[in-house]
């Protein structure tokens, strides 16, 4: 058996006595909506930690399963609680952009370790933020971009994490060989996403008639990933990034199709060797054969980024595919993840659970 | 972290050095299909065994992850290995009826405990699997029905449990209280299926264009299940059971949706006492709130049976609503529970996870 | 080409004069929703009427192909008239319940024809509605309800005609030959409805990621078109009715699956023929043969109704099963098919497309 | 009322006689596919045609209805005859490429006209096809590209037309206007298809549980349709095109994103006026106004193509989406309105339904 708190709501007709020493306490702030519930499922099964607090103005004092109705042993309800109520060793922030910067900063000075999953902190250069988020950033502060496979030193060390876009997750990552080996200089990115990265409201866009046997770009050529793509990628090397996303019948994962055209000679084999190396040491990167395809399937609920393809046309055009789900590697898992690397827990702990095929 | 044989996997480039003592080894024969795909999704996760063989005919000594998409870590090729090869202490045979005879009295002659997943195994009367199966049963032998719900402490001292087909699971679960409070002479179940109940073999029925956007009733007064739910039912009281089976456009799960006219004034609140005291202590089971209704979704991927609705019309008509993941509670899932229970494990072992939703 | 009005939008750049004598004038009131897009696809493509008005509060004065993007070629604007306004032979109120009594009288007395598409005229008995709709009826008026299988002559000479729900539509031509021959007491009628039936406004019960990949039964017990149904068929005989509907994931599309016990011995051929008789003269009715099951994709985006299964089990069950598009036969297509015998129009005029499939 | 044949299968009860006159007499060859089914769906309502065949060696003998349910009121069975057997004034063959070679030069040469919905036809170079097919042409003729858009002039006095293919038609109409103005010298073009464009026939790719919920990239660098649309493109200049298709949970329907670089400064608004001029007569093609972007839904089941989107991004990056119904303007329904144009019929007779909004 895994972990007390856990055990104990799932026993909850036992005399077993409660038992919580030594376990980190984190709050959830904005836990009502899709990615709230996905850091509830991990930190319901994570052997460090208790979830003490999980905020929502709309439900307050509702029990959290009228709400997640998959979390029936849950046994909290959620709270309105404001930062200055919180006594907690981590903050995760699933609040939108431009109120995160009203929170995280008074997070931060109490001495809470926060991660945040909005855009506020993802960028180094607040002009591009203020630009495509078309707001005033109120709060700048010092913050590490929380993709594990850039920064993972860096995150240990932080108190601020900010856990990065859904599409830039996977379109980082599909693209740092190629611009680290300085074999691209424009990539064009076509993604394809899920509905739930639109989240739990709904919308004429999310509107079942509308999006099933559907797809629909959006954003096309103005979407706010696009600069942060671009703004992690020129890390590596000088690259210039078109990105376009399609919201597709699809509820969770992103498949993220890359375009480019290198500029030398290679191989298919030499790309996935590339890539291979990159990737080698990562507990949630797999790159795949040559022949195989990444597949949302595959890692349907689960924090693993696949990687594939790696075919390259007669015009000299090379493919390289990644898949995500949306809400995990690229929201609440990589969150999770990020909390492991910043307390000292093992770095997959509540996250070991493979894709959910078929 | 929890198991030796996982964190191999997990960590396969490392030097650690393989830890497997103590661990029940257990084979899979039939493993290429959804449910072998299902088991070894929660046997790779279990602290307590080893798969040491998983066999398919069609994909001998390929990989599982070529087939298993999802099972990216697993580094296990299938194998064609026969009963006679086996040495293992538990075998479930995820064979289709007709074959799981053939296979599980060698099985048991060995000493090896079997959880068989066909429906060879399930009746206690031999005439009405052979009526409704439309074959001479050619090696009956004593075995318990892997229903924990009603048969654990059997289980516990089986060596052969007979896993419940997947509509019987959540109607079975649905119908006990009514039939054993005598409430009901006649129950009429009309159940939605996913598309995985049909197996992985590409079909007309399971054709995208085909079920996608439709609604497709089979079997209407024949499906094999029926008699299987009638014969469990049975046991509680005299009931007639009239079932109706309907695919739907989902991947995974089964809503069944229990029509009955109770023999007495009942009211849903008294209904719904009778659900929770039934099933107040089950680990996989939770009876919802009147107001709140079962769904697919808070039990996709997980063992858990939601039963709730418990309302009553002006006809005097009461529905009772359950929920499963017909591969999970349907199938691997009370597998692995009832692996459990045989071997002494805690009844939850592997199976912690709730359900993806959304 | 078929006609002259629809003509003149396709060919737009031509200097080809309209010609629009002798055609009949209709209105859309409430035309911006799901059953308004369709009675224009249907009305666009029909010889004898000509659009002259389509209204709409949220979108006046916004052309018609913004709001229902299939609608390219149709040159008319929403505008915000009141009945008042309007110089018609005929009108549509595709208005909801409560809303309707508002507007049809004022119609009716100025001598314009009217097909209601909301509840507020179908009920015979006044209490019933107000009952079930939880509304006083300020403006109780003579209607014919518009079920031309029933009221075929009725509605020939009809000034107001109450479009049937969707639910009713299938159930009821399902059930009427049964009640007709005496042969049942009571019907359980459990249907299956895609989202489109929830209307054009999201709703979290219309949120993709709610519904897709689920299946959720909703007013379980109080469906409004339970009396609706009850009403009309007791029109043939003593019957109760039990109503539950589900949504599925689906566009369009009611699959109904009626579970009864015949009160005397019959075959599946007996019943087969009963049906056949009822509908043989019926231009929007089939009754397939035994071993033919309806599907959705047959009926898709037409007026068609296909009835078919017939099946009796062990217990004396029998099982009819009707497919239909609630957005035609179970909406704007009935109401075409309703003006067409108010008008003297061929019934079938504008309505003789088949089904989508696949 | 359009068309006698049609009429009389709707009047099947009556005594009037057929009246079949002057009609031309069309045979489909391979008429028990999806193609097949949307030829009947078009010809059966087309005043100017008769259907006196339709072949499958599969289903000899069988009714038409029992493969194409939406088809109750056909009243013809499937044939098994041979070219030698047809007496007919056009045939469409339906049949796979390698198949259409042995059978369209014994129709043309008996003086049948055909389109040809194969691949057999559709290259100018036939090395290009050997090359791409795999296979040695042992027939080849002289056939026009049945894209009307393309080559109206010349189908209207061709005897053989060789339609195009399903991604082909969407992206070619996409591409012209830029292609013919010299603003672009290599195309990538990311499409997502429907799953009916692989058929009728069960795979494991079109296994709902396999697509549902995903989407999967196919033939990236290699698909057929690449050399064709490549070919078509160069008739208006210099360009290489890189295509990739993925299939995406959905039934009908072909997105064609196409992403490039135009050579210099243009803004979308001059963009949009180029393609205005190109498709302003066109009687299937709606160039949408900026801001709007094309669905599948509005173009479901219609011969329609919208083409719009025309945004450009801050690399120079200009997106053109296109949407068509892959069964119809993508394959029969184009093969109507090129029947009809070398027949003498007005080009959208048949066709002038628009698509199934939701």
């Amino acid at each position: 058996m895994k972990k007390s708190y856990r055990l104990i709501t799932f026993n909850s007709h036992s005399t077993q006595e409660k038992y919580v020493r030594n376990m980190l306490k984190v709050a959830i702030i904005g836990a009502s909506g899709y990615t709230g519930g996905e850091l509830l499922r991990f930190l319901e099964f994570h052997d460090g930690v208790e979830v003490v607090a999980a905020t929502s103005r709309q439900y307050a004092d509702t029990p959290i399963r009228k709400v997640h109705p998959h979390l029936q042993d849950v046994d909290l309800n959620f709270t309105n609680e404001t930062p200055s109520d919180l006594d907690v060793d981590l903050a995760f922030t699933a609040t939108p952009h431009g109120a995160s910067m009203n929170i995280v900063p008074q997070l931060v000075e109490k001495g809470i370790k926060v991660v945040d999953l909005s855009g506020d902190y993802r960028f180094d250069d607040i002009g591009v933020y203020e630009k495509w988020y078309n707001l005033k950033h109120k709060a700048p502060l010092d913050a590490v971009y929380g993709l594990p496979e850039m920064y993972r030193e860096d995150i240990k060390d932080a108190n601020l994490v900010a856990n990065p876009g859904c599409f830039p997750t996977g379109a980082i990552l599909a693209g740092i060989p190629l611009v680290k080996e300085e074999l691209v200089d424009t990539l064009i990115i076509d993604s394809k996403t899920g509905v739930s990265g639109a989240g739990v409201n709904p919308t004429p866009v999310s509107h079942y008639p509308n999006i099933s046997d559907n797809v629909v770009p959006y954003a096309v050529t103005n979407h706010r990933h696009m600069p942060e793509i671009q703004e992690k990628l020129q890390k590596y090397g000088d690259v210039r990034v078109s990105f376009t996303p399609h919201l597709v019948p699809v509820i969770r994962g992103i498949l993220t199709t890359l375009h480019c055209f290198p500029n030398k000679d290679v191989t298919p084999e030499e790309i996935l060797e590339i890539y291979r190396q990159q990737y080698t040491a990562e507990p949630f990167v797999r790159v795949l054969d040559i022949g195989e395809m990444p597949r949302l399937s595959s890692v349907r609920g689960s924090n693993f980024c696949h990687i594939g393809c790696f075919e390259i046309d007669e015009n000299g055009r090379l493919v390289v595919v990644a898949a995500i789900d949306n809400l995990v590697k690229g929201a609440s898992g990589v969150a999770v993840q990020n909390m492991n690397l910043m307390c000292g827990f093992s770095e997959d702990m509540g996250l070991e659970g493979v894709g959910l095929h078929p």
